[in-house]
């Protein structure tokens, strides 16, 4: 069973325009969503809950984080996000979605200012060029999508571990649109689709991402103990040795 | 002309201990070798003086700046980082050297722990396992340091994007002992050896890889302004079709 | 269930060394201890048996493949090497171990000699630096060889698309004694011990990794159709402006 | 001084189409535009010229090796591949352009099929995803070429070292038309454009990026001797204490 909690900065529909795709906002739809999956045990959170949803109780029980910020990153606390990124690097995944580009968090893991070019109104065409890889499983070789928000190369972010989609659009940009990244102990998928307005989420391709990328997001293990620095004062080798007398 | 800033936590030795083998310290060593190449043009910076050595006229016309802390890490002002941070995305080669992995800057960059495994007084054996890169020009296919800081994986790192570097410790220990990433504009190279007891950057493999290095970090260009992420309200397949009307 | 190919060039002890440690010989050990697992069907095959042991019944039925060859790789057909060479990258897993880096199925696949240096008799120390990886659940930090072949860098592989193990040598060297390639479709994973006359095979941790290590190369389903460049004359987005009208 | 060789399967225009851009043929075109960088050494070479054009005088002086090749690539002898591959890996660089992808050397280094899907006259825009790179200096954030043979993803690559270029077609699809990978000693540039038709190496932009991964792919130097697998009957560490006695 993945305990995942799918984090939005807003718990309901920010606008008409959203209201009209996703009526409860988009955090209830993804919920709602992952929450048919009989492996998945969904807990939701947004920014306005107390401590942002994500209170020491509900964060130390995470296998998976979604992360959909948009317009208030800045909001988070820094405590809160320096708290994510250890559990991140003990074992917990982290899935950030579309506008998280700039969220606190991921720009933490990546160190980089995660900038790119932007649009809206686009046709997007997301290609697959990972098709032997877990998050690809059950989709064929691209996905269309009629109006996404374009988001455009150079992607500041530092080299992939692995890329998953290229994503083309109609106005003549292209972009990483899907990539791995370990980090620490953790791992982090970044899948651009997913602007309010557009029924991205609704697309079937899509969510069969979403759903691939929890579970492999999800880890073995979550390692309590902090990641330190050990001194190791008797060498492997004098341990060995003793252990051979 | 290669503008290198040697940053070191001390302008002189720490102790003693330090001053048998550098007798000015470090950085002072460092500086004189550097300053010996004719395509270099050093400047030393060290945490005690004025704004850390690194105010503005310094870190803006820094090409590639060299980080070599040990315990007092936290005592460089988050906004030092995060200027030395934002430089290195639009351009700067940081070359951060030994107990410096754990330094701010380097995991700021990194976005993980950068943590490992130590112990004092091992003998090393650095295996060069990229032979046809710039930093590597030189030298040959090991150097054996007599005694030097075992530094141990796991290192909390995220996967270099060049290896360069894999250290073999007397005691038992492998480390990934040279390694490149690419972060914005900028170059990263970590170094593993030089703890500053031991007389490490006397040996001339070392120096011959620290100026490689250098010449590797130079940047091409730094750029001017922020990374920011433009929106591009005409899309260049419009801007195509109006430029062929 | 995991069709999995244990192969060999020999079937059974080569020698009275051998035997001492495997009585039958590794083929005949590898394949018992797989074939204790409920998730593999195991079958067997060496150089000498019709085919090689590999006719097109067993290769086209096989979803991970595993390789151990030593001082018989030129006898193994170019033809049937280009058959598991393309069956590779239409996804079946490929598992290749210790002088299997010299197989010429693996040098096909990596595009480089393989080379590497060699010496009898160190202790070995591997290194787990992928603690969060598939392949390394269940063991811990480091898996001790009391004997083990020395097998040193340079290994002129291409870079690894994950490093799993780094080796230590007693007698100095270091190596990249666990490694992960994707290939076309299919996962190809390098593991360097198991000389014939070490007892490698019979440590529980190093059984361990070879058991989550064909889990882990198992392919989620293998291509039937050959690998081609399709010419497409009507683009996708001619298919869909014909779609909306 | 780069001596770099110029390959082609054709010495002329193929036909009254190519003629028309390039009266001469591509590599007369090509070898007259390396041909005025003061710092290269050109020679052009071509499948029916004697041995190929690369008899051991050539081959074995030749620091660069630019390939095109279209429907000939079956004639290229698997023995003059051999030695080609060989020296790749003992340092010659190696920039392979365009339909030259099913060449039999590039294949042969890749390990993989190479394959890709294509289609004439589409409108290309490449995107520079790494402008720190020597190989993107003197370019802008992309090149537009206004008529190009689109080739599209799944290309049957292995991952990038770096990846420098993501091509957009008009009809929809993407792809990673610039590529860098080390093998062995040797260094490799995949770059896509180039039909035989399209004045694409008219381009300013374009030869800009030809001559940078000219000087990109050029060693430092090229091994002498077969990279083979050295036994090593005296470990280092003896050697060492030996020294030290």
């Amino acid at each position: 069973m993945i305990n995942l909690t799918v984090w939005n900065e807003d718990g309901c529909a920010q606008n008409e325009e959203v209201a009209k795709v996703y009526p409860d906002g988009i955090n209830a739809y993804l919920a709602e969503m992952f929450g048919a999956e009989s492996d998945m045990n969904v807990t939701k959170a947004c920014l306005d809950d107390p401590e942002c949803g994500l209170p020491d109780e509900v964060l130390e029980n995470t296998d998976v984080l979604i992360w959909w910020g948009h317009c208030k990153h800045e909001r988070v606390p820094d405590e809160l996000v320096a708290k994510i990124h250890d559990r991140v690097l003990r074992g917990m995944g982290l899935i950030v979605l579309h506008s998280g580009h700039y969220s606190k968090i991921f720009k933490s893991l990546m160190g980089t200012t995660c900038s790119l070019s932007w649009r809206d109104g686009d046709r997007e065409r997301l290609w697959n060029i990972a098709p032997n890889h877990q998050i690809t499983q059950g989709i064929g070789d691209n996905i269309v999508l009629d109006v996404e928000e374009m988001y455009g190369e150079r992607f500041d972010i530092p080299e992939p571990d692995e890329t998953i989609f290229l994503g083309w659009f109609s106005g003549g940009e292209v972009f990483r649109s899907g990539c791995c990244w370990n980090r620490g102990l953790g791992k982090v998928f970044y899948f651009q689709p997913g602007h309010e307005s557009n029924p991205t989420y609704k697309n079937k391709d899509i969510q069969t991402v979403l759903k691939n990328a929890v579970r492999w997001a999800a880890p073995y293990s979550i390692r309590k103990e902090p990641i330190d620095a050990p001194h190791v004062p008797v060498s492997p080798e004098e341990e060995y040795a003793k252990s051979k007398a």
